[in-house]
């Protein structure tokens, strides 16, 4: 097989082969195609799509392209959650607890990347002593024990996926239905969950900023997913808006104990118990949503999600003490509340803006080596709909420095649209996509 | 500037400014742009073309990236002629000493490149002792001294075309109007010649295979070279078949001299007359094309045009005889008839194929480090429309050994198709541009 001729084909928007696409990955997965030809079939991709045969078999192929987890010793259904990424996004750490408690296992590996601000990962270790770089035993034992592990890789997971992301980065190439969906779930297929909720985000801070978009993105994924033979269902779930209020890394872990307490419900927990419920029905533990719904509302009144959430922090090493107190969570210097200069209905938000201004406080990565203040971040007071007015408080900063809070300060006034006229406020889920769609 | 920016641009279907284009091809000339952002660009160029101010920016960044040769110091308006390659097309040969006898300056750079048979710097190398490597004095001093230069580049002329085209040649992005017209034309500008008769070659056997095409290609680089400030003509004229009956390197410059010498007329007389009268025009020389060729005539009769090769080869360090005694020039070892199976009208020719053919017996390069052998080769005694009986001859084969002869004989068979009934020649001139166009 030739590069040049494949290129050629795909220029000429003639679909590839299977064999023509596990060529050229693995070539990309051992390095022996060189990065101008890959990304040249990448902006040929871009520009000339691919059809659903071609993007089951790149995903097939970038998943198979390096080590693929075998999840089969565990009990029941293996199931994973994964999201497109967001503002405020936390439901990991409300869902998983809950669901494991549910009596579905959750076995997840997660990659560190960039972003507004760190990962489940990086929020995880915001917590004293915990780790999440297990062996492969020590993760599958500890999902046998207790049904719940978030750890990192592992294992060489879908090297293709790194040689071509980081080429699309620097290429323009990002925004490619096919690729974006091949690159999400080929990491899935690779990390061996059987069962698979999405989470595709919609809105200005989210990576599909169109619902249409959105939604076209889901059904490819699914439709990848179920080709591939695991049980994929997808909502898309709405990021106009930070989904949470807390934006940082230990913020956020708050934000999710005091969800799982009880304490605070809101569109955080709404969001979690629709993705959490559909993971029950796929793993076999729920009839149907609504019963779904209900047996994790129970987990969480009756404290077992909480528990189980300590039983996880304690089997990776962690205290969980913070389960109990918060306060035992890192702790900014300085945190100020932010008033609001102007005054109405907030109509919109910059939702991009208020995680950049998370990131510029340091709560995430710029590059790869950056390292992260756990403490730093804020607390939105408000939300798209509310009446605000000029004084209020609309915001709690947590900085390191009054520097640093002034400039998020800032930034964080300057994503806010306000109008004087009343806003509904945000429609939280806007699609249900499974196999049939 | 930021190379990203500018692929998303050019991805987006939006057209690149000046400065844009100046970025990335001095990045591309000084290495300072990696290759894989390059060909992410190029695919996108190819994909969602250029528009006529981006080609001529593209082709006048890419002339201006290296050394410009000021041709100022000679005498009268120094013109050149630029074929865009195909088979048994020696009008270089025949052309430019008719020109330069009639006063018209020819200072001709050729690259060497890959090819079905050795350029036309190959072609003069099969002249016992002739250099084609002068310096730019040399050059200077010769075409100053007789009118007449062929050599190979003493400059670094458009070294961003060096690494482009190299890029396009595997990204499968060659095929490109903006690419191909710049490619061509930024070499033309660069090489210094202020009038120039661009030669696009149209048919099986050409860069471009349809009429339409061709004339497309005609017309941009002539409203390039016009924007540039060059006086620019094209003509497209048939590669539906060799241009000459010969092909191979000591066999074309045979075929040259067998021409200047009055010995043989046909269409690759017809094709130089044609060129070469609109250089005298553009030159300054005639006054319109029919003078041009009668001028021509007149040096080809009274032995002006070979006595001014004779120079030319002289003043190269080359010896002349040739030029009286054909036998000098390097002969193949074994030299034998090829008889025609098929019987018809020859109805078409894969020209291609044949120039393969002369490649496989060693007249040309597949890769960049292959030695020519310049003894070998073919001649084609029949061409679309004539009648050919079975048995008849149909070529003679130049070769190294019997086996290459048997292989080539073979290729050149398959190369022809026949018809039972008449068929007409190939029209030879298919289209004239200029600048009104």
């Amino acid at each position: 097989m030739n590069m040049v001729e494949l290129i050629e084909k795909k220029k000429l928007n003639q679909p590839l082969t299977k064999e023509e696409i596990q060529y050229f990955v693995s070539g990309a997965a051992d390095g022996s195609i060189p990065d101008y030809q890959l990304s040249a079939l990448l902006m040929a991709i871009r520009l000339n799509g691919m059809n659903r045969e071609e993007t089951v078999n790149l995903t097939l192929a970038m998943a198979h392209s390096g080590d693929m987890m075998d999840l089969s010793s565990l009990p029941g259904i293996p199931t994973d959650k994964h999201s497109t990424g967001g503002v405020g996004d936390t439901t990991t750490l409300v869902l998983a607890p809950l669901v494991a408690a549910c009596g579905v296992p959750v076995a997840k590996m997660s990659g560190r990347g960039l972003g507004h601000t760190g990962g489940t990962l990086d929020k995880l270790e915001s917590i004293s002593g915990l780790s999440v770089d297990l062996t492969e035993e020590q993760f599958l034992q500890q999902v046998s024990d207790i049904g719940l592990a978030v750890v990192g890789q592992t294992k060489n997971l879908a090297p293709a996926d790194k040689t071509l992301y980081a080429l699309r980065d620097v290429t323009s190439t990002v925004d490619s239905l096919p690729l974006i969906a091949s690159s999400i779930v080929s990491k899935k297929l690779a990390s061996g969950a059987q069962a698979i909720v999405l989470d595709v985000k919609t809105g200005a801070g989210a990576l599909m900023q169109t619902v249409e978009d959105s939604i076209q993105l889901a059904k490819t994924m699914v439709r990848i997913g179920c080709d591939a033979g695991r049980r994929m269902v997808a909502l898309v779930t709405d990021m106009g808006e930070p989904l949470g209020s807390h934006i940082g890394n230990a913020l956020e872990v708050k934000e999710a104990i005091d969800v799982l307490s009880g304490r605070v419900e809101g569109p955080l927990l709404t969001v979690a118990l629709e993705l959490g419920a559909r993971m029950l029905v796929l793993g076999g533990k729920a009839d149907d949503v609504e019963s779904g719904k209900a047996k994790l509302m129970d987990a969480l009144r009756s404290g077992a999600g909480l528990e189980k959430l300590r039983q996880m922090i304690r089997a990776q090493g962690g205290d969980p003490s913070c389960c109990d107190d918060v306060s035992k969570l890192p702790q900014a210097k300085v945190i100020v509340p932010l008033a609001s200069r102007e005054g109405g209905y907030i109509a919109s938000m910059d939702t991009i803006r208020l995680g950049n201004a998370a990131q510029g406080m340091g709560a995430g990565r710029k590059q790869k080596t950056d390292v992260i203040d756990f403490s730093v971040g804020f607390v939105m007071h408000h939300r798209i709909g509310d009446y605000v007015a000029p004084g209020d408080v609309i915001a709690t900063l947590h900085a390191k420095d009054a520097e640093s809070a002034a400039v998020a300060g800032e930034e964080i006034l300057q994503s806010l649209h306000f109008s004087p006229t009343p806003v509904p406020p945000c429609k939280l889920i806007h699609a249900f996509i499974d196999s049939g769609d």
